[in-house]
């Protein structure tokens, strides 16, 4: 049996292929994302819009903490959004920030995530 | 021996008493934050700014995750910052906001920290 970490990095990649087929094996049909219940199908529109906001979006992470039902990563982005991001004016600029986020996985799918992305750091690198 | 969960627990503890006189029992004197090596004195310096910042600080666990080395917690704060917090003009008024925040230990003390705030989630109840 895979553990979380196994589970998660196959996820990560799942995501950088745009797989989104294969997406309904890592997540939950009920997931919720920072307390709301949005769903897979939520979920999947969300990963979409990401692409479309930063097309060069690429998950990476930095550091892996798990037991056996929670996983916390530290995900470190270097990309490009194409517009506003997080409502600030990036606007095609390059830049780097974090993503600190847990999961709860139930029957080896995530099943709720709390994510904070660190929006100070950004606004740093624009203003 | 204490496993991280347990001294992660009293360092809060003493985070909460203001018990700075105890806290090199639980941070490394050359303790790193973002990436900052801050040292055990700037690290203390931090803390009692943020208490001067926002004077019903108070530190609350809601989901912690740990292996050997690291641990990560979501700390959630209900809080009342006094004026002007992450360069919001806050001003007295109570919010609710999480931290997701990553230690490594080292000889059983935080040997380097990685947080990331909520700050968009304390702009919402601002704008």
């Amino acid at each position: 049996m895979n553990t979380l970490p196994d589970i998660y990095r196959d996820y990560l990649e799942c995501l950088n292929r745009q797989a989104w087929n294969e997406l309904q094996f890592f997540v939950a049909e009920e997931v919720c994302y920072n307390d709301q219940e949005i769903g897979l199908t939520g979920y999947l529109s969300m990963l979409k819009q990401n692409y479309q906001d930063i097309p060069d979006l690429y998950f990476e992470a930095e550091l892996v903490v798990s037991d056996s039902s929670y996983l916390a990563c530290r995900l470190m982005f270097n990309c490009t959004p194409v517009g506003t991001f997080m409502g600030l004016p990036v606007n095609g600029r390059k830049i780097r920030f974090s993503e600190n986020v847990f999961y709860e996985f139930r029957n080896h799918k995530i099943s709720r995530v709390w994510s904070v992305i660190d929006k100070a750091t950004i606004e740093q690198q624009l203003y």
